[in-house]
């Protein structure tokens, strides 16, 4: 994989080069207006030969990130090459007609990349054609027997109203999560028919050959995308979301450690910038969890998951998550917006500021490995307690830290005191409450992020009863809670 | 029409009528098992049509509130009986072979609901049909001039190359956006040709067929779409985005007024709860936006909109919209969820409050009205001036609330006095600061919110250059100067 690497780079290098030289050379060369010309197709030709490099260099480096995604393509090729060979058998092409070309076209209008997209295609076109075919049916029998000249009235208008309808059912939402392509093929195979009734007699023979090539190329790609390396959506929904969580999870963490730590604002380093990138996923995979989640309930049982496994109870959570996300979007934008904090009313409640954050993301992350081991998990009561109790210090801190709070013009006034060393002198001194705006900012943010992780909570919870998730073993919940034993503070209970 | 709701909500009042006799009369009839059975049958069916009936109502609903979605669908019925006479005109077919099918399909597949969509694929299945057409013919002279038996493994194996690089394709974000139709259409003809070489002679004859027909159906689409009744793809992301900037302001209007009139919390009547709603919207219009914003640049020259119009920038817009979306879901979330703050505290600020935010909203329209009447607006620094002011003001408020501010401890030793009909005594006691977090984290988010639309004023501003938005008229600059001019606040511009 490296000396592909290397060879591709050496053949950039190339190209550059050649791009180079001819620009360099050609003023030297020609002046007149051919050389012009020439000099600007060259560069045409050269800009257009990196414009396409650059495009595959992309494409090949998608295909090396996701492997998945080539082996799909692969499968689609096989599918393909497949359903072409048993058109090229004779015996079998002539079984179904002159329409084994419907079973080609089946394949690649119905091959998806993810089993549920793929089921979900195939059972809409299976139904879709059947039922158009019925009714194409029934009503060319009726034209019949009404005579020449009213069978095409009644062909056009049957076709008029059916169309019409199916394609405002297309605009219905349930219809159309569900049954969108199966109301499209629905009026194609309606209007198919429909129209060859003017011309064709054998028109069972045509549904025949329709239904049975579309059924044999159904099953080829149903076979295909279950056998040979599945992508279910059930499990791309299910991997999504506690992937989120836990780049939630971190994403919480790394902003509040790195307003801490970082005097007066975010660190626009590298790594800090991999960790805000947790909550903009979050923000963003609404119609990525939704689509999953439509294909998802046309699964069959596969890995750990049942056929009537609860997806939409994923919706709900990655909802719940979303709205986790939208604080600490604003947190972070209020807190590195502000004016700087001084660092001595900073560092009076980072610990604990830090303790909630780092709280909140175990919580976040016992979650997380809840749905990964779908094991109720018997630590999660004490982390959120835990994390709770740190609220309330958090609270506590917050409200002793300015013991005297004067007018900020008599502060104005008096020169500060050097008192950085003296800790607890300094506490008494006034502080500003312009100062301590972020901080106060904060405080409200992470108590409303903290109030939204317990709605996740509780939305794991009931996932965890609505698939059955099995009770903890032993091991793991003494483990966590060894980890991160704490003795609950009692004065900070009394809630203020 | 109201005496069609009349005959509906009669007929449905007959519907339950009979459910409800039917169940009380059947167990004096009949007791036994078949009773029991057939009760439970007519349950099933009176159940099973007052589904249908109430998915019909949802439907006519639906259709009633969105004429356009009808309309839409009577176009699809138009366009595929004038597809359908076509194929019935017995010389038109016979000059296209029997692929006259062909039209038929693509009309039922290329119509779409907006202009751009149906254009879209149009081009796509136009270019993608020629493309693969192209190929597939060379491939096939290739493959017969190299024997019999050479020739079926080269067909297989180009198709089997083709289509998956093909598929791969569609995974690459910028051709997935706009060439995904047509890279399946170009696999399905490519397929479709490569296998028919195996039986028809006539591929040229089969390929000029294909493309015709194609032709004539996507002509048909594009003509019925652009003449009756047009959606524009352009135009509806033009509506979404102004439509939505409205209800935000509404909204963050609504969210702090409401605050600060019911004492300690958002109302929860539906008037609030309509005026909530508009962050929401915006919030969840995002992938609308994407496929809209992707749509409008296949139109040509619309209404006010030309060919090259700056849709990407509405989408910048949009994004810059959802982040002061996420500012006002926090600033909800946080202010309803923490304790009530004492009615002096919070009516020292509220004026000031609520002038920031109904000035905030008040930039929010007129970038609306710019917008809307595509004028640059001569109002919008003196707006965008007085929100700063406002902001500023509120600061100093909220600087100004608790002149002295005592460790609550004492606070709570002391008995509070009764001072509340003195504002100014009261004023100079001491406030705890847990008492006015709320008010901090609201100034908090209100000037980080002020921010955020600092940002939508710059890229409507860069939008007004980018399209050429005209120069405002006079008139209106100097009604919004009269309706909204205040005397800037000197003192309240000194930054804090």
């Amino acid at each position: 994989m490296a000396q592909e690497k290397e060879a591709i780079g050496a053949m950039e290098w190339k190209i550059k080069m050649a791009g180079g030289s001819s620009e360099s050379l050609a003023p030297t060369k020609a002046r007149g207006y051919p050389g012009i010309a020439w000099l600007a197709l060259k560069g045409l030709v050269v800009g257009l030969v990196m414009k396409v490099w650059n495009f595959l260099k992309k494409a090949w480096d998608m295909g090396h990130n996701e492997p998945r995604k080539v082996i799909h393509c692969l499968k689609v090729g096989v599918a393909l090459t497949v359903v072409s060979l048993f058109y090229a058998m004779r015996p079998l092409y002539k079984d179904v007609g002159g329409n084994a070309i419907w079973a080609v076209m089946t394949v690649v209008v119905v091959f998806e990349n993810t089993v549920g997209a793929t089921l979900s295609k195939s059972i809409n076109r299976i139904f879709g054609t059947f039922l158009a075919g019925f009714l194409a049916i029934g009503i060319h029998c009726i034209a019949d027997l009404s005579g020449k000249d009213v069978e095409h009235f009644i062909t056009g208008f049957s076709i008029f109203l059916l169309a019409s309808a199916a394609t405002f059912s297309r605009f219905i939402p349930s219809v159309k999560a569900r049954f969108d392509y199966g109301a499209m093929i629905f009026i194609l195979t309606f209007s198919l028919i429909s129209v060859s009734g003017y011309r064709v007699d054998q028109l069972f023979d045509l549904a025949k050959h329709r239904m049975s090539t579309i059924i044999i190329g159904t099953s080829l790609c149903i076979v295909i995308t279950m056998i040979i390396c599945p992508i279910w959506a059930g499990e791309e929904l299910y991997m999504l979301i506690t992937r989120n969580m836990d780049t939630l999870a971190n994403s919480l963490d790394g902003c509040v450690a790195d307003y801490f730590n970082n005097s007066g604002g975010f660190a626009g380093d590298k790594e800090s910038d991999n960790k805000l990138l947790g909550y903009k996923c979050v923000l963003g995979s609404k119609a990525t969890e939704e689509s999953m989640a439509n294909f998802a309930i046309w699964e069959p049982a596969h890995g750990r998951f049942n056929f009537r496994h609860p997806w939409k109870q994923y919706l709900k959570i990655g909802a719940l998550m979303r709205d986790c996300a939208y604080c600490i979007e604003a947190l972070n934008g209020c807190v590195s917006s502000e004016n700087e904090v001084s660092e001595l009313t900073k560092t009076h409640i980072s610990n604990t500021a830090i303790k909630v954050s780092s709280d909140s993301s175990m919580v976040i992350k016992e979650l997380a490995r809840t749905m990964k081991t779908m094991k109720k998990s018997s630590a999660i009561d004490l982390l959120v307690g835990e994390m709770s109790n740190s609220v309330l210090k958090l609270q506590e801190d917050l409200k002793s830290l300015p013991k005297l709070f004067i007018n900020p013009q008599q502060l104005l006034q008096e020169p500060e005191s050097p008192g950085n060393d003296n800790k607890t002198k300094a506490e008494a001194a006034a502080v500003a409450l312009m100062d301590i705006i972020p901080l106060v900012t904060l405080t409200s943010l992470l108590v409303e992020i903290v109030a939204r992780i317990e709605g996740m909570v509780s939305a794991v919870q009931e996932l965890g009863k609505l698939a059955e998730f099995k009770a903890a073993g032993d091991r793991k919940a003494n483990q966590n809670q060894t980890t991160n034993k704490v003795i609950p503070d009692q004065s900070a209970l009394q809630r203020v």
